[in-house]
């Protein structure tokens, strides 16, 4: 059996030294690098670095938010199962509407997915929170319609939802317009919950 | 906006027909494809298939376990997060130790992680069960090393531990002696909760 690093301090000095080596982050603002670093660090992949679509601010947007209160609203439970609670800095609620009674039925009616359904549920809640999309295209096509519909604005979009059907699109729609709304984006098939919520746990870490 | 797909049965049809066309599934054995097709999903990269380590009779044999009743253990909550609960053939368990009391102490008198740590609460549960390991490098070792050790071999390990730090060399160490334990394992640095979650789902799906 060969020998492996088992202290959690050195294994994370030496995963993100790593990062740091290889990632080229001095390419981004100050307020993105933690972000950044934390969402290679969940994929295990320096080269999402280069796919990275994000307004200036979002970093900065996002840790006042999480700062002032605002509560993070996430697209699945995975996501909220990786923030961790800990490092959010104001006990800042963390929000999963997807399996609430009812959404079933309200996709049903709406024609449309119940990841989608459940967005509805956000709109009491979606003035000036933090919106984590690890999962599902479709949730974030249907953010932006109701941003279209005059929606209040949240702080800030993380959009990672994944996979092959929507998942590149819906991140090109946000990236091409944010509709004012600060944002980061990871542009193409790959994204999910991990770097989701890896970029939440990234702006709740260190005061601005 | 654009228009996009909005209905789930014609999203999931065209994600796994897209991930067929793409991944050259046939290079797989038969209890494998499912597997490979649903890790491929989660993640958005079909090249990932291309750096699979398993062995053939691993889909059967992790199928053939949750069917009798296995419990599924896994490394952290993200991956029971991913678990669909309703794709479970037998109701199947779902463990996580991460979070049990005495499990940071247990890891300071070890020395090493959490997650290794976690691992000894195992111990009783393990003979005949599905390993989830989603997360930790550390975890993956911690196993290999009470297997060695004499401790009773679980059915299957689903080796998608991620990151910089243990993950590539964690899996290369299963590869090269998985144990006499049927695995699956995502060579590199790649892997995460959203794939190890998804190979538990793949088993669940269908009957043999």
């Amino acid at each position: 059996m060969r020998r492996y690093l088992k202290d959690p301090a050195a294994i994370y000095a030496e995963s993100f030294a790593t990062v740091e080596r290889e990632a080229r982050l001095d390419r981004f603002p100050d307020g993105m690098r933690p972000l950044v670093t934390r969402v290679i660090h969940a994929c295990g992949m320096v080269e999402v670095a280069d796919r990275l679509a994000y307004s200036p601010d979002a970093g900065e947007a996002g840790r006042q938010a999480l700062f002032a209160g605002a509560p993070v609203i996430c697209d699945c439970e995975m996501v909220a199962a990786g923030i961790i609670r800990s490092r959010l800095p104001a006990g800042n609620e963390v929000l999963v509407t997807l399996n609430e009674p009812g959404v079933p039925e309200l996709a049903q009616r709406l024609g449309t997915t119940r990841s989608a359904a459940a967005v509805e549920l956000w709109e009491g809640r979606i003035a000036g929170a933090v919106v984590a999309i690890g999962n599902a295209p479709t949730a974030l096509f249907h953010l932006l319609e109701r941003l279209d519909a005059g929606w209040p604005k949240p702080a800030l979009i993380l959009a990672f939802p994944v996979g092959f059907v929507g998942a590149a699109e819906s991140k090109a729609e946000i990236a091409a317009d944010p509709r004012g709304v600060p944002f980061v984006a990871l542009k193409g098939r790959r994204g999910g919950s991990a770097m989701a919520a890896a970029a939440v746990n990234a702006l709740g870490g260190e005061r601005a």
